[in-house]
């Protein structure tokens, strides 16, 4: 899989590709990643990525050039381009799983105040990861690559990624391991009992009652 | 504002801690901003953090003495203690508003295929940025850190956070730059009229009009 990313900020995403996960990927030939400055397509010798809104307001605008032109640079037949910005869909699992399946990604970083609503018509399709306001793109990249990086190793060792949070619409049950007691908290006596229908049937429970409880939501 | 992250991979937020909002916090005496190894609490020479889950599963699961010992030893009566996970309440922009009023934020990073149950119980919250799976919390700890400074950061120049998405409950208007024709795409002649009262009107107009369209839940 290649994911582009196109930002401003192309050196904060020096110790990201360095995880274990992310470099695993890229060592297994599983992942293609490439970080590029949009600045780098800003003409003139000032790069001005940004200039203040028309109809006046705070903040600098992304500009149309810059961003629009390193796209150009870089989409092929087979990219599939994705721009993170708040006025996005939310972003969740089944998504990870729609975007780890395709071939070519390219992930465009909106930034400071904003940026201009026509470069959005060129992408195919506008993601948030979640409600609040971050100064840009980049950490929403980075989330995004590394959801889609767990899927495409964890269908190498699959019983990993299936039992998690969100994977059955459910929370994850609780977790335990030693000690038994831990200053006084007891594991529950099911898992130590080591009969495997009882524990999956008690982990089936709590992951139900847990979601209930935490996040009716997302049984509807 | 202190705020103390806890994690098992620490090396992963020297870029952030450098990237312009962070720094600048730091320095203007705004944030003061620890990251800590809870390995460094995990007593033997393998300092093992994780073990296997009772009950069986694949993975391994966060260790309930190296995390509490570490957020024991920074702990303190003014702090606010918040794990992030993912069956924690989804994060949205009031959160970032009710963090960024407290004087220390203790941040725990989940980890690995989960943590012992038994250590939620110490934390005041537990935070979800999304419901989506990632390797572990520290992403998730640096959006946090980020939605807050722009807060902490933006009370100085308040104009500037006020009119953004989610600020108002609404998705934000679409905003232009130069130039005003973009191959084709033309911005919208109100905001070149110079009327103010007329780009007000059509900038609240068009929040609604995209909320409506894009994310109607928001509007309930």
């Amino acid at each position: 899989m290649k994911i582009t990313i196109l930002t401003i900020c192309p050196e904060q995403f020096g110790d990201f590709q360095k995880t274990p996960l992310i470099a695993r990927a890229v060592e297994a030939g599983l992942l293609d990643l490439s970080v590029l400055d949009i600045r780098d397509y800003a003409p003139g010798s000032f790069r001005h990525v940004d200039d203040s809104p028309y109809g006046g307001g705070a903040g600098m605008i992304l500009r149309c050039q810059p961003v629009l032109d390193a796209l150009e640079a870089v989409r092929t037949p087979l990219s599939h381009v994705a721009i993170l910005a708040p006025i996005g869909k939310p972003y969740v699992q089944a998504d990870a799983h729609r975007l780890a399946a395709m071939d070519e990604l390219v992930l465009i970083c909106g930034h400071y105040e904003g940026m201009d609503a026509r470069i959005y018509p060129y992408a195919d399709e506008i993601i948030s990861i979640g409600d609040y306001i971050l100064t840009g793109g980049e950490l929403p990249a980075m989330v995004i690559c590394d959801s889609l990086m767990r899927l495409v190793e964890g269908s190498m060792k699959k019983e990993s990624t299936m039992e998690e949070s969100f994977e059955e619409g459910l929370l994850e049950y609780p977790q335990y391991t030693r000690p038994a007691d831990y200053k006084g908290q007891k594991v529950p006596e099911v898992l130590l009992s080591g009969d495997h229908e009882a524990i999956r049937k008690w982990r089936q429970e709590e992951a139900l009652r847990i979601t209930k409880e935490r996040r009716p939501d997302l049984l509807k």
